[in-house]
């Protein structure tokens, strides 16, 4: 192509390519938009990613995004604190968070043991959940993991290591999805609801 | 979401969702995948927006896109200059010049006629290329607008511009399928515009 003369623009576009669900054709269609935008509008968009990076870190207790030390959800003196949602990631929590059912508060595992993609145990945020545990009044663990091999396999291993501190860990509840039709549902979805009838 | 709580996070997703064809999932999950990425990774993206804003503009003699004052091509001795190929947008002019058939130098009109949208000839660059019809000695203006009725119409007006200039013109062949867009043509299907051009 030409444009590869127009050294800026070929640089936006590889960048904007290495973004996730953003193909050769997308950047292209992204950059050139990005041409026609006003310079106001890419100096929003330009802020806006540095913004996020500067600003955006961890809660120094339950891992969840904040801008702040402490997110706020664990500052939140009205939540229950002895009861913690534990999550993969802070997506996890903000789809739980958006059904308004959850009034306890969060750990954020940052991610699930997988050992064939090299993530152990020790790369999560276990060993800080423990200590939670260990150093307040905890009632409840929720083990809000994700409902496949790998999230199970990592709420089993919490299990194991909450379990030995007297705490009464729980599992989100599965079976069909609401709103789905039983002819769809997998074999694992039916079996999960057969099971768990009640 | 809980995701409002943290206000750069969702002033980025703010801003993806503005650009075209990224719907509030694919800008959440960029936001997500730009959270997750090196600062390093993300300043890239931001500087090459705001490098393309800065550097980018038009050539001064045919409008395409450069970062000097005349664009590569326009710049090329060994280009033939007096064989002006016209196109509505500097991606047409990069999807021309992909095939390699091109010898000639362009004309990027930055849009075509289109009364609806309130598009007047007055707002293209027409009046730029005839003066540049009329200064040099240009043997053939090739219309390669897009096979559109847009693209058509304003092919029609420029030759009755053009023919009193005592210039050849000639449209790029009906291989292209009436209705599709240039920028997405193969090139097999523009090579064979090209070469029946007439």
């Amino acid at each position: 192509m030409a444009g590869r003369r127009i050294e800026s623009l070929e640089r936006l576009i590889g960048e904007l390519k290495k973004l996730p669900g953003i193909g050769a054709r997308s950047a292209e269609r992204l950059a050139f938009h990005l041409l026609r935008a006003t310079s106001e509008e890419a100096q929003c968009l330009a802020d806006a990613i540095m913004s996020l990076k500067n600003k955006v870190r961890h809660c120094s207790q339950c891992y969840n995004l904040t801008e702040d030390a402490l997110c706020q959800i664990c500052a939140d003196p009205t939540r229950e604190h002895a009861r913690i949602w534990v999550v993969e990631q802070p997506k996890d929590l903000m789809a739980l968070e958006a059904t308004g059912l959850v009034g306890g508060v969060y750990h954020v595992l940052m991610g699930h043991i997988a050992p064939l993609e090299g993530v152990g145990a020790g790369d999560l945020t276990i060993e800080q959940l423990a200590e939670r545990v260990k150093s307040g009044s905890i009632e409840e663990v929720v083990l809000a993991t994700n409902p496949t091999i790998e999230g199970d396999g990592t709420a089993l291993y919490l299990e194991t290591i909450l379990e030995p501190l007297g705490v009464k860990t729980t599992r989100l509840a599965r079976g069909l999805a609401v709103g789905s039709q039983l002819e769809y549902a997998t074999t694992a979805m039916l079996e999960a609801a057969i099971r768990g009838r009640a």
